[in-house]
């Protein structure tokens, strides 16, 4: 080894920055990638990918959704999915639900987790479940009852959608997003989420919104769902880590999108997140060549490269092996 | 407008936590990109490209590099290029050179700036420029020599490759970076470079890296080129405007790679970080739309989608132009 050379220096021995040791990661390509998807991805298929990237560490896959099958077609096998697939001790396997319906649809098919998703705005909220905010958050208290009715309690993660950003409505107000933060946990919900559905924010936005959010409900530290739309998905992500945040949505392969808006695109990539805690000393338990085999595989079904960097330029530690006479 | 909107929240009406009022961008897509390029970019259409990107605002443009036609046959038609653009006042036009005879033609073509490129490692720099570093010094000095004897003083910068990381030697230590680039200052340079050049730079190696060379050389502040390889490229140009750096290459598409090297791929696009600074209330004084237009351009020519996100998504205020009823 040259003596200009050190290999440990690229690599912090502990998280710098009042960074978090740990981050805990959701996989949501299997719903927020696939249900983007105009071609339909076999049963078989999604049922591999769940069960592959059940292997890679990750503690917790939202593997569908239970929407009605002629808004998302792609999601129209989420019953066959959800009882096909292999349930890995130790993974939560959650589902998206629009409603109440879908959410009795999943505690059906004994869902481990049951996502709501309801928006900032209420532009946004109608296109996407065809309701106002307020009966999305009457839904919301009901599915909180229901998912307290099943033999074990299923806990249930409310995200607010739009919150950095609306296509239709522009930058909502932080008293806002603050405000229906507090609905969610009056709801009874375990888990805040803030998406950044149209990946419009940036670092200062997101830690204003943070902020106020684990302010107002500090025992429900919020989850992130980043899009990349503009190419600050792992900036906000840092940016996020940097004021507490630990629990993010990532899919693999840096799949998904949104179905009701215009120039959207996917979200924050597994394997980019991934890649930068392994190089700053945070840890994620999720193995990156798992990750990347499943995303190869889709690639091959789709005939398409997926956007994720690391998933195309390798590692460090690749890059050194391939530059090796 | 609906209440729960307001359109000025998403920006950031100042810069905030210490981050500088302006940044200076050297736009190097037609030098860094176009040598990427397989097919030969024909004469006029990098003279157009660099008359357009002229318009956008940008202060410099990396026009050409003068380095030997069967190294770079990109690059074959410098003379051309510099003699048949037209030079637009209070625009500095820029080369890159390897060597003395490169800059010898590179000041009878009368361009405004010299850009040396000296690799951290003693393999990179070999396989770049086919020189130890300590040659590629003596031909610094030489340069800087020359580039004083011209009826004009044309300004040198020297730009440290691989300094967050070789693809060959691994990372190098940060004294040996620190070593070097007081060696480019001793040799008379009047900026110093810093460049990512295998896109191996993490925010918390960056804050190190740079933070030490400014301690170093506090007269020199670093100039950054950043590649997003692994997709951090804007939260690196991030991490370093947060600890002063205010000058940053980036490619119009985030065109670029490394022609020595596998897994390589673009710069920063200047479509992306602009619209990050314009968010968040950093002045650039680049036009986004002439910027993208040119990068249009190309793209029809090369037949295929350039890497910038904003290229492909839009800013904020074209995604609610676009999803207005």
């Amino acid at each position: 080894m040259p003596e200009s050379s050190d290999s440990r220096d690229g690599r912090a021995p502990a998280p710098s920055h009042g960074m978090p040791p740990r981050i805990h990661l959701i996989e949501v390509g299997p719903r927020d990638g696939f249900q983007m998807e105009s071609q339909f991805v076999p049963t078989e298929l999604k049922v591999r990918t769940i069960d592959r990237l059940a292997q890679s560490g990750v503690a917790e896959i939202e593997a569908v959704s239970f929407v009605h099958p002629q808004v998302i077609p792609q999601m129209r096998d989420a019953e066959a999915v959800m009882q096909t697939i292999e349930r890995k001790r130790g993974v939560r396997y959650s589902a998206l639900v629009p409603n109440l319906r879908g959410a009795e649809r999943a505690l059906r098919a004994e869902v481990d987790a049951l996502h709501v998703v309801i928006a900032v705005t209420e532009t946004y909220n109608r296109r996407n479940v065809g309701m106002d905010v307020a009966e999305s958050v009457a839904h919301l208290e009901a599915i909180v009852a229901a998912a307290d009715t099943v033999p074990v309690a299923v806990p249930v993660t409310a995200t607010l959608a739009v919150a950095f950003g609306c296509p239709f409505e522009g930058q909502p107000r932080v008293d806002r997003v603050v405000q229906l933060a507090r609905r969610l946990v009056d709801a009874g919900v375990d888990q805040v989420g803030l998406a950044d559905t149209a990946g419009l924010g940036h670092p200062p936005l997101l830690r204003t919104i943070v902020r106020a959010v684990q302010t107002a409900v500090p025992d429900r530290v919020p989850r992130l769902h980043l899009h990349d739309t503009r190419g600050l998905g792992i900036a906000n992500a840092l940016a996020a880590m940097e004021v507490g945040v630990t629990t993010f949505d990532t899919s693999f392969g840096g799949l998904g999108g949104c179905p009701i808006m215009h120039g959207a695109s996917g979200n924050v990539a597994t394997e980019d997140l991934v890649n930068l805690c392994n190089e700053i000393g945070i840890a994620t338990d999720v193995d990156l060549d798992v990750v990347r085999s499943v995303s190869r595989e889709l690639e091959q079904f789709l005939g398409r490269h997926l956007p994720s960097h690391v998933l195309q330029s390798g590692t460090r530690a690749e890059l050194l092996e391939a530059n090796r006479d």
